[in-house]
């Protein structure tokens, strides 16, 4: 049975309900661990839901960070120190990754208290990885854009270093990340794994869209 | 075998490799259709991998405008009429929704062009929905943020409607979307479903996260 809902529905809703109900509403979100180190060497780790490609050419990814306390310690660490880690969350670290958004002090590592295996990388050592991810990448602050509307902040991020397991990039660059266990969020809690429907050929107004083969 | 990439390994690959390897770096990303409507009343529907959730009171939502033909109308419909939909992409019809992508003539439908039903609403008359899509949202603009790094823009929009499904909505609020078959992509052209593999209640420090029922 299908259901409309006017602007008054949404703004009547529980503010709870509100939450969940619109953070459903833009599809599949990606699940990353973004790790940041104080300036007192503490190491912090935060899920974001928000990660997203903003460019290829300079390479750039956007990330949203949210006026509350779990979002304002990375964006405080990201500001000070100007760099910062991203590293795709996996269905075997699902529920640890989870946990960092418990609303810890300042002083407690995630690393630890979350029992989640960090890496100190030579080749980037400005912020710590998280170890068991199959997915990591360096980042540089670039840029970071304040959205009066709802106190946000759009943090930009040029990408410095890149690990991954060579095994599932394609000839074309391609990466297979759901080969590697990626997940993906929907609204605030649920998570899921991925079965690819098909990679579709690039599309042409006189033709119609073929299969690629998962390898090319 | 694990392989690392320098900035330098990014920079020197060749321009379309690196096109699919950043894209597929950010993680799995939301499969919606964006419908609008040109000054001269040509109903225009274009593919995005770029909607994200902005926040939930007030409800927005933010999508990337990439300065190619496609995503150029789209924005230069949004920008003179100040409305648009945002219709979730599903099993059943990605094939045809990637085919919005193709480069065709301003005067051309999409909807027309690639067989997609149309649906014009009398609650949300300013840009056309599909009508095969399980979640569509009427959004009015609220802003756009130039991102002067490598020319694109932050479309920032207002859920003002929506038509969803009754039966997938959760007493907490939360929207069942793999229910739906709404897909998410990987890369440029890499469409998949979905697998839960659960729901966590809100972490808290002292205590590890739990399942929640699909239900609530």
């Amino acid at each position: 049975m299908v259901k409309s809902y006017s602007s008054e529905d949404i703004q009547n809703m529980d503010h709870r309900k509100r939450a969940l109900f619109i953070n459903s509403l833009s599809g599949f979100k990606s699940a990353n661990l973004i790790g940041t180190r104080t300036e007192k060497n503490v190491d912090n780790l935060a899920i974001f839901s928000s990660v997203f490609h903003l460019g290829a050419n300079p390479p750039l990814l956007g990330m949203i960070s949210r006026p509350d306390s779990v979002h304002r310690g990375t964006l405080a660490n990201i500001e000070k120190v100007g760099f910062y880690t991203i590293n795709h969350v996996n269905k075997n670290n699902y529920i640890k990754a989870h946990q960092t958004s418990a609303r810890y002090t300042d002083s407690v590592s995630e690393f630890d208290a979350c029992s989640i295996n960090k890496e100190q990388n030579k080749d980037f050592p400005h912020a710590p990885f998280v170890r068991d991810s199959f997915v990591k990448i360096g980042m540089k602050m670039v840029k970071t854009v304040k959205i009066e509307l709802n106190d946000t902040v759009l943090i930009i991020g040029e990408i410095k270093y890149i690990s991954i397991d060579e095994d599932i990039v394609s000839p074309s660059g391609y990466l297979d990340i759901e080969k590697l266990g990626s997940v993906c969020v929907s609204g605030l809690d649920s998570y899921h794994t991925t079965k690819r429907l098909s990679r579709l050929s690039y599309a042409k107004p006189d033709k119609e869209p073929s299969e690629i083969g998962e390898c090319n």
